[in-house]
């Protein structure tokens, strides 16, 4: 069975399912909500950081290792934005109050992000480096744009 | 094409994947896999609890959501255990030095975990509640004992 194929229906299946239950039934509170976006971004930074490596030449490039990393990105992605719930703006966390505030275009972000993925997630399949690369930069750059205009700086 | 294939295709993929690449590709340094691994366990937790909000009946059993749940326990189970590199043992952890004192006896807990994640996959796949909570059950023992005998009790 081709990873390709695998790796769009474990995201579909996985949409499916982060949105058929209420959102209570997910987080104990609003603070499990911003552990859980935080671990889901950490690990999706860990595994994009591992495929720049291969389209930067750090690490020799492979075609099936770079496919498992965007498997495992694509999905990441999705469990990330599942968990920007209301009320999880107070705590232990630097989302910007306009997340809520203005929710289509945070939305509107959600979906450009997931985009690229699924462009990235594409190139995967070719197996060809400078599909991936460009596609990988696009990924980045949707990363930036999200961070720069709903993350808090650090303090 | 049924989501059981497809689960542990990813898995096999994933662990192929995780072997390929020398620890020093993987983590920038000690803190990274530090922070990887319990960003892992982080949300492998919340997909637990998840599972188990349905075999104790506080949600209603769905037998495909189980399913899916399961799928993303077996991949971030084995995510985790790759990240105990050597090093990693000081730094924000509560991993106790046993852990790469005996490494054969701390592999056999990682195995442990692995079969008892794998038995789980396979009650998913029956989509028999009964089935599923007792192998989640086996799979909540099996963590219990790993922390009780590898990680530092909480300061």
């Amino acid at each position: 069975m081709p990873l390709p194929k695998l790796r769009s229906t474990l995201v579909v299946a996985v949409l499916g399912l982060l949105t058929a239950l209420p959102a209570a039934a997910q987080w104990r509170n609003a603070d499990a909500a911003i552990k859980y976006r935080q671990s889901a971004m950490a690990l999706q930074n860990n595994h994009l950081g591992r495929l720049v490596a291969m389209t930067e030449g750090r690490v020799p490039f492979d075609a099936k290792v770079a496919a498992e990393q965007i498997e495992i990105i694509s999905l990441l992605n999705k469990l990330q934005f599942t968990a920007f719930i209301d009320g999880s703006d107070k705590g232990n966390t630097r989302a910007k109050p306009e997340i809520w505030a203005e929710k289509d275009k945070f939305n509107a972000a959600i979906m450009k992000s997931q985009d690229d993925v699924n462009k990235l997630a594409a190139a995967g399949k070719t197996g060809n480096l400078d599909q991936i690369k460009a596609a990988v930069g696009e990924v980045g750059r949707s990363c930036k744009a999200c961070h720069d205009n709903y993350q808090k700086p650090q303090q």
